[in-house]
């Protein structure tokens, strides 16, 4: 139930205040060069505190791989990495302990279990998806060699909406701004946000360059199905579209249609996927996060002995959760995709017995 | 691949045009009540050709058990069901044969497999659903035992929105349109691009009701994930909303926090799940259907051979997809909140002894 | 609950005397030969009925394939087949409804599940095991392609053991025997216990021949280890031997060992499979049968009141079940390797390359 | 691939001599008293260097809870452990670079990845089964609170059977013997083979007392399949018997058969599994050990480049590598019977119900 993926599987583990969280990583095909450097650099694009749009938690996130690498390469056994956790303020929660946070996974942890590490959110914290960069960014490493990169960016603020979408511009901007004449727009909400002691929502746009055709395994572990399940699963995101989305619902089939020429596609309506599987086009999801639910203005609650407190949260979050997160939606594509490229092979007779000869 | 769930595990099997179609419903618990006219009265909601706004193929849909229930109640043993085709006309589909239908599965099927079943859309046909609406009336029957109901109707069409969601009403409703004041207006659009030759998007309201805390397993089982992963792997469906979706992404914290007070929450923007695990409220989503792709318009398109034709499509379509998928959403959500039922017992200890005292 | 294997994934539903029952086979490469003589010779190779040794119940067991199969090829999508019973004698199972057979699954069901089939022991017959023959076929219609055979037949008979393996003779005895030479001797044991209203137990030999090096997901999805689930799995089944099995725990590692020389292995103790993974030599498999628990002499039991009898059982039963099991141990065995031959695919990454170039 | 179970799902990563090995335990119910004293003292056991029967590679094997835990309970949430490795001594592999050990998953490591990790056999080594009884003791925690034990020892070294199964006196036993009268000569026989520069097989026993009757998961999620799987998964393992087993294919079905009174059954040759389901008896396996492949002597072999050389093995060994595998029996028993115990929550409409009532 902490493990996503059919044949590269991928499990996390750990807690916002315990002693580290990390990953497995099962599936990745051997004799794949693990360049620790750059999986610490996709680490860092998601790491905490690098600058005032961030929570105020410094963690130096720093990965560790402890098996399934030898001589720089994987041998084909499974890759677990671990990040110890060092800038624990567990005395921040104490005033959380007997209280749910509004928005939050408190209360529903606590009735689901019984017992909750309430410290930071314990493991509904979106510290967890730390160990899901980790493992993206070998997934990435694997796509690389297959010619498939995986591109993202925030392309919405508090309503604010780009217009243009430039992924290399977003990688340079500290709030990932896929629009560099939204950017600053975008960045004054936060601020003010913040300064109001509240947050924003956000939406991460996501593209994927240079996939295959062909890969999702129809009819119950389709391609943009799986994509679904593994954004909504980002914490926050409440809603999730492949391709023209939303706006598909309300067009007429003509309009909606990609008519097809000898040279490809007409247009990309479809966000790269057909009936569950690749189409050889780009594909493009928009996921919604919602704003952060730690705020600190003042918010009814209850106990966990249901008595109602007027309740005023201290700590150290992100104002808006989407910046942060457009990384993981990256991540998580890429473990999508790589899973889905290993799963395709076999699709077809003649394929299988070419690999055998 | 054909599979979903994993305590209560549905698979599927059949095409459009072939002998059947029909579905394995493995891990229904034993003693549950089979009522197999309550199962056949699901299909006729979603059987073709009950209404103008609906395809003109007549199937009767008729289901037969073949195993798993004896004298009237589950066994224990899989649920296997089979829907024979009566209505098949092929030879509507030869002029498709060598011919990619613009925005359908024909292309990615035939890149992916190297051969498919051309005839209605094969295997990637919508006539599969048939087989979710069987397994799906089980899960209802099952969720009744425990008080939990799930309801769906149409909020959009066209365009065109619902501003009273009335699921009572779309029951009566043959485009079970939750809105009865929008109801003509939604149905004029159907009629309009069914007779321009073209198709319209919609969109399909659920609600889940008497969910108890607790259900869905984080952190890649979630309840959210696993619901965006069943709706989006519906056919035609492009985008995903969990209670206020895409509107949370562009509002404050202090806006879309539900506030709790002694007897419950005091709104419900998260639409019933917090940290991918219910909270005992109305469980809400949205559902995007894109238009029907198959119209009769001419369309550039190419042949197998990758030669480039203009292409006017024949046979017999829905004009709005959304129509009858609102009932495979509520099958969908049944599976996928009984699957959760049965998941969610051994989270605490104490009911794993409790159990077995 | 009710599959089997992890690429290529096999379901099977029906009980004994049930309307029908079948299987569901996901996964099968796109584009191979379905012969459909070929599933059912190796079906009637199962069937019951062909002689004194067998039951006396007379089944067709004609396969029929719903889906999955176009002009003669596999689709790449779920292949359902079913098996309609037709010789039922539910009437023979009145006497047990309230009683349980010693050495029977009676019990185990009723206390499970608080309900049971008990016509011809439901769900839990051996009955069950024509799905898995009909899905054994089509995986060695794959494995054909691949120049990989699988071949078993009876080495022992109420302890009377062959001392020769004859493959292409036991394809030819009615009692599948690998050694003429004992086949008399164990034919008569048989019916000595038949006519003494008894039962005997039997071994089945399985080979694997033209199995590539390199099958095999360790640490927990060995081959030996899905071969010791798939056989142990099999009705009646007791004990699973790989290579010298039982003998290998007797001896010292110097006799144990297969030393290697530049054209091979020197010996095959290790029947195949080194650290759970396939070595290319012959994979060898013992599985033990217990004898057919159904017997005609009377026996202390009780009823599902716990109120003790003493029963004489009634009904058509095999007076030896490793006879016809043999033929199920073969499919097992072929699915089991066809799973691990596509699983394999993505071990290593320039393999990975090499498919998607 | 590395992973075990269905509800309760155990990952393992890990290398002989890489920096940790260590496991994930995911499903293990909140609310559980983690009692780490205990883990230790289960790892205490199976920890190599204890006497002269065993390896002289000294390992503190010293357990470390990562995550899962807070103030002594389980979460709910995934446990992960880690075991630092302290006494590799890689040099002393250095021989076996390139060339393979004969009886050892070298060759087979080697083809299947085209890379390995030769350092003590890296992920094919014994050494992995630390992990496993770290997860077992947790298992075994949860199954003390149903009264569920699971006991094992030691019943055969090098064809020396035991006749008096002794579960406590094989506690207290250096190598875990059953008998204590066979206990010197089976130690003679080991040290024989020791100095002999050889190895010698073994047979592990084990036993599970209190099991509910229901355990098991038809067709094929079966306690005795589940169980043979992994037994058969544990290092050096090539058969493995439930109950009577493999005397069981020998006898007739009067004999082997456990007739049935009110208060119970009247024998157990069945090993307390009936139709892959407990019958309440005590569930009993023998488990065969092949005799440890790394030996001293001299033997042919090749290296990787396939020229054929004598090669005389290097390093610290087990002489019986049965011995200490008897207690990793008993953790992957545990492990099962566990994720058998929740997978059989939901079995019945009437438990679900009063699950949630």
């Amino acid at each position: 139930m902490n493990s996503f993926g059919m044949k590269l599987r991928f499990s996390t583990f750990g807690e916002s205040h315990g002693k580290a969280l990390g990953c497995l990583l099962d599936g990745v095909p051997a004799g794949l060069n693990i360049d620790e450097e750059y999986i610490q650099s996709e680490l860092d694009r998601r790491k905490p505190g690098k600058s005032k749009f961030e929570t105020a938690r410094k963690e130096a996130d720093k990965v560790e791989i402890l098996s399934g690498v030898f001589e720089g390469k994987s041998t084909g056994t499974p890759i677990a990495m671990v990040i110890y956790n060092t800038n624990q303020k567990s005395k921040d929660y104490t005033n959380i302990k007997d209280v749910f946070r509004p928005g939050h996974a408190d209360f529903t942890y606590f009735h689901k279990y019984g017992i909750r590490d309430y410290r930071g959110g314990g493991r509904s914290s979106a510290r967890e998806t730390a160990a899901r960069v980790a493992a993206g960014a070998i997934a990435k490493l694997m796509l690389q060699e297959l010619g498939i990169t995986v591109l993202s960016g925030i392309s919405e603020v508090a309503g604010i909406q780009a217009e243009d979408f430039n992924y290399e511009g977003a990688k340079k901007s500290v709030i990932y701004a896929l629009d560099v004449n939204k950017e600053e727009a975008q960045k004054a909400a936060i601020l003010k946000a913040k300064e109001a002691h509240d947050s924003v929502g956000g939406v991460s746009r996501v593209v994927i360059k240079g996939t295959p055709v062909g890969l999702g395994q129809p009819l119950y572990y389709k391609l943009d199905a799986v994509l679904a399940d593994a954004m909504m699963g980002i914490n926050a995101v409440k809603a999730v579209e492949i391709g023209d989305g939303v706006l598909s619902a309300k067009v007429h089939g003509s309009q909606n249609n990609d008519q097809i020429r000898a040279n490809g596609f007409e247009s990309n309506h479809s966000g790269g996927i057909l009936g569950g599987i690749s189409n050889g086009e780009d594909i493009v999801l928009n996921v919604y996060f919602k704003p952060t639910p730690s705020i600190f203005k003042e918010q009814h609650t209850v106990t966990t002995a249901n008595e109602e407190v007027d309740f005023s949260l201290k700590g150290r979050h992100d104002p808006c959760v989407a910046i942060r997160g457009t990384v993981v939606c990256e991540s998580m594509a890429a473990l999508v995709i790589a899973d889905m490229i290993l799963l395709n092979m076999g699709s077809k007779m003649d394929g299988v017995i070419k690999y055998y000869k």
